[in-house]
């Protein structure tokens, strides 16, 4: 049985100090080197700032593109900006790294490339402003900062106020055939955040297209309640190496009555279930959900007072855990 | 007018670099300095492991103190544990800085012991385990973590759910005789956790001394809610030159109804008044709110739903500043 201070670590499990990390990752790699080329794990950079961190076959990949792709030293490699670029440093880094993604893709040199999704992710840079974007199945292998938007519907009794231990969640199950966490247990819905929507257009189309909630309903009625961020070991693509995500999820909460029902359309998901959230941590502690989707559970039971100081040894470690400051590391957007 | 970051920026002011920036405050005091010795910002630990953060008058001031304090380092001074303490080092601890800090009381050494409390606040070392108390005055003269707790009480309208632009958010003013921030504005009650109380008993408590709510009513309805972290200059202390606290604050919602009314009890409040939401974030942006407490405003507003990623573009960032992940500097309580 896992505590709730556990799954957040699962998700949460990159090392705070990440130059040190990465330092002593790529001194462990170099004592059987021989050379000190960028083979190792190398930060990505766009106009000199970081947004994002390399695994070492794809810092070799990428510092072959050398018409993309600048090597600046063993451990940065940066995002060109050539002259002819003029305004559109953006368009024009976006579709250098699409036509790189594409052949690697088509030469099925990485096999999270599989999973292509003909949807972009937008990279934002120096002032919060898009530096490029990448598809998504890509976006693992230049371990940028990725945004997601999740959503947990819920019923309480007639009359009745958080917290209240007939609170009961849908919680989803994933497809059997989902290229990640197959068959684990899921939000009510989920989705990436692709680049040009906003954090609740998302979330309403979402709820469309995994759960059958309709437009109007979700318009009316799903509430932003916030962001949870982690930082967390790919340990799904071991052909990476040890890539890592720096991921957030805008968490929205749905309140729904008894005849609410999530159906399923696009194949995403398994089925859904109502549980009760004592069966709902139940679960979770025994590792039946998705690691990110535990810990939005894990915020929306701290936010509504399910979670508390007194019943939660770890709580502090537990809020934290879940709100890592990732601007520490890369630039976020500056609007959507 | 001021953003909501600078807001949150006010708050949470120390680089994320504690240990360069540290380093570059001292090294700019030592150009001017004749010796290496521990008379510039140091580290305060106990068994070893950092507990707090000293301002140079206080480190020369500590290092003077040889039966209770070790000199480890220009940059370090230990808490002394003796061999005789046995296994209460806690409590040899404890008694040892209640001595030096009734001392310099005493002999007004240090401005902010003035405003002695007669309230001990707890200071956790290794393994979360508590490794001594300090009178609450005297926190901030060692740089401890130190932990309240904040209440929200609101109304809606009857049958309205979040976000409601008719939100009401019931607001303290400060009493205008309080040694700090005096006359400003504050939550509905708030107040410091003391050694040996849990968070929400704490709470509880705070809401009869401060507004005179029943315990009884706090008790059903009170609501715990997540927690808030930063770490900020104490710029109201300054014959300290430039200490620095990191705080913690539980926060808790109380929804009342229209009959409701705090009433000033303990002369630490002035008055209370009920505004609007769109009126709070007027009182906030003008500066109105002693800067911690617009904190706590601004998570509550996140999470139900009236600040989001589309109407606040540095959504992220707020986020993420209201929650700094202060285990990453010092230990925090393994349980209250």
């Amino acid at each position: 049985m896992k505590s709730l201070r556990d799954l957040v670590d699962d998700c949460n499990n990159v090392p705070h100090s990440l130059d040190r990390w990465v330092a002593e990752l790529n001194a462990a790699r170099r004592q059987g080197a021989d050379d000190d080329g960028p083979h190792g794990f190398a930060f990505l950079t766009a106009d000199g700032v970081r947004v994002g961190l390399l695994s070492p076959p794809v810092t070799a990949a990428l510092a072959a593109e050398s018409d993309a792709i600048t090597v600046v030293s063993a451990t940065e490699l940066e995002v060109t900006r050539h002259a002819s670029d003029g305004a559109d440093a953006f368009a024009a880094r976006s579709q250098r790294l699409a036509a790189i993604t594409a052949r690697w893709r088509a030469a099925s040199r990485f096999p999270a490339l599989q999973g292509w999704r003909d949807e972009l992710y937008t990279v934002y840079g120096a002032g919060g402003v898009p530096a490029f974007t990448v598809e998504r199945a890509a976006s693992g292998l230049l371990g940028v900062r990725t945004y997601g938007c999740h959503l947990t519907a819920y019923t309480l009794p007639v009359g009745a106020a958080h917290p209240h231990p007939d609170l009961h969640l849908w919680i989803a199950r994933r497809s059997l055939t989902k290229p990640t966490f197959p068959g684990m247990l899921d939000n009510t819905a989920a989705g990436g955040l692709p680049f040009g929507q906003a954090p609740f257009e998302c979330m309403v189309r979402e709820c469309a297209e995994e759960a059958s909630v309709s437009e109007e309903f979700a318009r009316d009625n799903v509430r932003p309640a916030g962001a949870v961020s982690y930082y967390q070991r790919q340990d799904h693509l071991p052909s990476l190496g040890g890539v890592a995500g720096p991921e957030t999820q805008f968490v929205f909460d749905l309140q729904v009555g008894d005849d609410f029902k999530p159906v399923i359309n696009d194949g995403e998901v398994h089925g859904f279930k109502k549980v009760r959230v004592d069966a709902a941590l139940e679960l979770m502690r025994q590792g039946e959900f998705k690691p990110n989707c535990a810990v939005v559970l894990i915020d929306f039971l701290v936010r509504h007072g399910y979670i508390t100081a007194e019943n939660e040894p770890d709580y502090l470690e537990i809020v934290h855990g879940i709100h890592r400051p990732l601007e520490w590391e890369f630039p976020g957007p500056a609007r959507f």
